[in-house]
């Protein structure tokens, strides 16, 4: 049997990938109530927002004031999304932590949604990191390459072109690549291999598994990925987010639920579970009216759950 | 990396593990369709009913019917749940191919539920396969070791009581062993732990794991036990079925999205995927106003889906 991590990252990535996706904007307070309790309950890593233009994504208008906000927490490794060099210089002002560039493998999928081909992606990443160095910023580029499984629009992707763009992002400079199944086509034979050539490839410079759980696969997913030796994930409190392409179906793998998974494996995260189902039941109320997901928040613990924090 | 086996068969349970734990009363003629539209979709292993007193459980009163039906079909594998010797009798006189024998490996459980301790269900296991020998039928004895990772009266289950009592069942004269996840508390570490000794106990005459969903881990610990070696797996469609001790919460693992992430992994089971979500949507209109699971309906299946059915 693979031996398991001893010990896992999650990051929160429900105030982007998840508010970005929903109609409700969550008033900026919300999101400061947000931060602060995800960080009570053990989090570490959170994706704050997005620096794309306010009229395209007014949920995520005020990520400069989320991101100064997760700074004043020691400790808190706060990431945020860049569409491209304007978005990133607008990061790297702010002071974020890391700089998350999306990359779709998906040629189509890549045209309609950034306009530019995967390639072109690629040569901003490499301006990304010129104006990176040239500000002096320790901020890290992750390079993230999504539609990794397939997408819907073109169907099939080529794991071969992924993994090359994965190779290209590294070349253009990114400090970090990842791998995104973006509508939930993965399944966990297909991570287990796509992941292990990708961490073959990237060695220490693979940050990332990022897997929306569309159609019940997400966990099942990440356990796969665990075995090959990813030691990061993205969540979503909840499971917001949803899936432009498949109405009424859940988004990232809901935060409760991976860290009770990763708990009860016994690897190790830092997440006071509890702690993370109280939050979840405040998300609920300010996000009234939206459909949620996850099963732990149904369920409630399992009466043999004793460990409720685990160290990280 | 685990090599995984080349096919699984799935077990529907949805008739027996589903029907007795909702309130709606599914007419006959329902029933009769139900199994044949499952057997066309591909289906061959059917848990129609239970043999126990209808005023127990009314909405299994017609499990004679439901037997006799699937004994019309060809090759259709026809499994009762008989909790007692009385039960076995009558699960014999009509012909079924299992008698699936419930052991609960928590003793609270037991006693509150079966009002026996475990070591007497084994004894009446004994009684049973004494019956069905003098009997002459071929009918199988399976016994089933539930509350198998713990159980919400009495907590944790000392996993080597749970192998004791797998042993005793085959000393007892159970022809399959198979292991349950009652109440959703498994986690895909455990599971792979113990199932790998319990196929080093049964070895072939391991029959089944059975998953529920409660927590939502259920796919992921699917995907443990195929990895040391397990074939067959109950599921119940649209996941019916819920938990007494964990309102709102669902059942077992939803056949369709076990049926969809074993075709996604390359692992054959015979089953038609979208003939089954027609099936589906054929017991959600049965069904109105229960509560049913299963994220692939809402999803559908991906673009990249093109094998319709895998060879079994």
């Amino acid at each position: 049997m693979p031996a398991l991590p001893p010990r896992a990252v999650i990051r929160e990535v429900g105030l982007r990938d998840g508010l970005q996706s929903i109609a409700t904007i969550l008033p900026t307070a919300r999101k400061r109530e947000w931060i602060g309790a995800a960080y009570a309950a053990g989090i570490r890593e959170i994706e704050v927002g997005s620096f794309v233009p306010a009229r395209l994504l007014p949920q995520l208008a005020d990520t400069a004031e989320a991101l100064a906000c997760a700074r004043t927490l020691p400790g808190l490794f706060a990431s945020v999304l860049v569409p491209n060099l304007k978005g990133a210089e607008r990061a790297l002002a702010a002071g974020a932590d890391l700089l998350l560039v999306p990359l779709s493998a998906s040629r189509a999928h890549s045209l309609a949604n950034l306009r530019r081909t995967p390639d072109e992606v690629v040569a901003e990443v490499a301006r990304i990191r010129a104006a990176r160095d040239a500000s002096g910023a320790k901020a890290l580029i992750e390079g993230g390459v999504g539609t990794a499984f397939g997408c819907t629009l073109q169907g099939r992707v080529d794991p071969a072109e992924v993994l090359r763009l994965m190779q290209a992002l590294l070349d253009a400079g990114a400090d970090r690549v990842s791998l995104a199944d973006t509508v939930g086509y993965a399944d966990p034979n297909g991570v287990r291999r796509l992941f292990e050539q990708a961490l073959r490839i990237a060695g220490d410079r693979f940050w990332c598994g990022h897997f929306h759980d569309t159609r019940g696969l997400a966990l099942a997913n990440v356990c796969a990925a665990l075995e090959v030796g990813v030691t990061r994930f993205d969540a979503s409190l909840a499971g917001i987010g949803g899936c432009p392409h498949a109405p009424g179906a859940s988004g990232n793998v809901a935060t409760e639920d991976l860290a009770f998974m990763l708990a009860a494996m016994g690897v190790a995260t830092g997440v006071d579970v509890p702690r993370l189902l109280a939050l979840r039941a405040a998300l609920a109320e300010w996000l009234r009216g939206e459909r949620l997901f996850g099963a732990l928040a149904r369920a409630g613990l399992p009466k043999t759950f004793a460990a409720a924090t685990t160290d990280a």
